[in-house]
């Protein structure tokens, strides 16, 4: 099985995956999109997000970051009159300085990322969208143009969203791991994530859309609206912005031919008919996929699971 | 004036006549031999040591590192199966990263030393040795070839040392500042720090040893052995391996030519003799040199300035 996923959201179902499947039978290829360096680390929000959570490390509390977390270098830096706006938590800065490391001696980012999981106990594959730098810009009314962490951590998501980039996405290429996972799987999750800030820049990397729509396999998505509200963060407000419909439908529309099934909140259940009468050839579930407990994720991805 | 300074004796010498002289009235030129590189990280052991010093934010029970450090990011990092031998603290995390970024940006160490100095509220100069990278190579008959910190920190300085190489020293050129520095001095003290490891390798950069032989100024040493003993550290152990006498003779010997006068500590009154017949150029002056408290550093300092 492989899914895709971007940050918190997208890293709980691919837990709940985790914990249901045998080892080394998911894949959860990740957003490259948010990557950035700081202070001269390489630095992959996303990848650590769905790392730490497989591992089983991560702040129960944010969803991101590491359990029993401190900031005293943080606190250092702003000694030293540093800008301290990205949360570089102590225990972080160690899977910073061994990635960069790795990178700057000529590693690509999968090697890294399947070794470190190794390492954490992780008993599945995680896979980067891509070897290659990727950088999502967003163009906002307010800021101008914002590399993503500035408008997703400085500006708390608050800028008017007109338009956004997936620069690099282009250059970028499938890793054999990728294609190889993909040309293997039997189901594709598109995970519960922001469909513009996290699996778009997935498909935006050279060929894996098309690869994802040439498949064999069965892809389902699971929205990450509930009642036409994120979970958590900014995927409604954003899909408003950028002229999708927050809701199911433009999250079905969104998917329009990269998936087979949509799984739905019960809450959404009413919405199913419209939904159905717009994108017919589309099979829609509806359960509940809210996720505040790992049962709850277990439950989750047990359903997806059986759909099958 | 001007110091000569390695780690942590030395730091409390420097820190003494911090606190006694007017701001911008002291420039302590940094042994910059024991830099290595760690998890991608430039680490400065001896300018750290020197600048926490200075800033009052050491260790009072180390000597080195912060106060109030912690070691998580060391913890994770053993967590990932790395070698955790090098003790990288937290806070100290700030400053690895800082100098780290700046060096790759194309910086030099000077002025990047001066920017987190000024930061951290020093208000005296703090210089390396040199801006290219020079590295203390120890030759010992029971692990062969080590870089310093692996001889000082992972084997604990307890191979049999028997040889040392200033390695880059003839590479490494006198910098302006630390040029312009030595030009100025009214004096320069080299501090008690380890003669062999601390002071040689800042005499090695290329032409700083003629600079201070051709001076106008008086020169002055405190020994940094009080009865034959290192107060703290491999010092005697380390003379006496490499064929120096381990006392304030072995002393006198190692700098003949450099200084002018030589501060031992009352401990060694009855060894003025023996050192003043085989140098009877040279002026010694003894007095309680044990810095056991910041109003020792003073005292120390207050009656170096006095020698003058």
């Amino acid at each position: 099985m492989v899914a895709l996923a971007g940050g918190v959201g997208g890293a709980k179902l691919a837990h709940g995956l985790a914990r249901i499947l045998p080892p080394g039978h998911l894949t959860v290829v990740v957003n490259v999109g948010d990557d950035f360096e700081r202070y001269g680390l390489h630095i992959s929000p996303d990848l650590d997000t769905v790392m730490y959570t497989l591992a089983e490390i991560a702040n129960p509390s944010t969803g991101w970051g590491l359990v029993d977390e401190s900031w005293q270098a943080l606190t250092m830096m702003a000694q030293y009159g540093e800008d301290t706006w990205f949360r570089l938590g102590d225990r972080d800065l160690a899977t910073h300085l061994l990635r960069t490391d790795a990178l700057r001696s000529g590693q690509r980012l999968t090697e890294i990322t399947a070794r470190l999981a190794h390492k954490l106990g992780v008993a599945h594959t995680i896979l980067p969208a891509s070897d290659e730098p990727m950088a999502t810009m967003v163009h906002t009314r307010e800021k101008g143009i914002l590399p993503f962490q500035q408008y997703f951590v400085k500006y708390r998501w608050q800028p008017t969203v007109i338009d956004l980039q997936y620069e690099g996405g282009d250059r970028a290429q499938v890793s054999g791991e990728v294609r190889a996972a993909v040309a293997a799987a039997d189901l594709l999750v598109i995970c519960p994530s922001n469909p513009l800030l996290s699996v778009a820049p997935i498909l935006a990397v050279a060929g894996l859309r098309e690869l994802i729509e040439q498949r064999q396999m069965s892809c389902i998505a699971v929205s990450p609206l509930i009642g036409g509200k994120a979970v958590k963060g900014p995927t409604a407000k954003l899909m408003r912005e950028m002229g999708h419909e927050p809701s199911v439908l433009g999250i079905a529309r969104f998917y329009n031919g990269l998936i087979d099934v949509l799984v739905v909140d019960s809450e959404d259940q009413q919405a199913i008919g419209q939904v159905l009468s717009q994108f017919p050839a589309l099979s829609i579930f509806e359960m509940p996929i809210l996720m505040k407990t790992v049962a709850d994720r277990e439950s989750v991805a047990q359903r997806i699971v059986d759909l099958i």
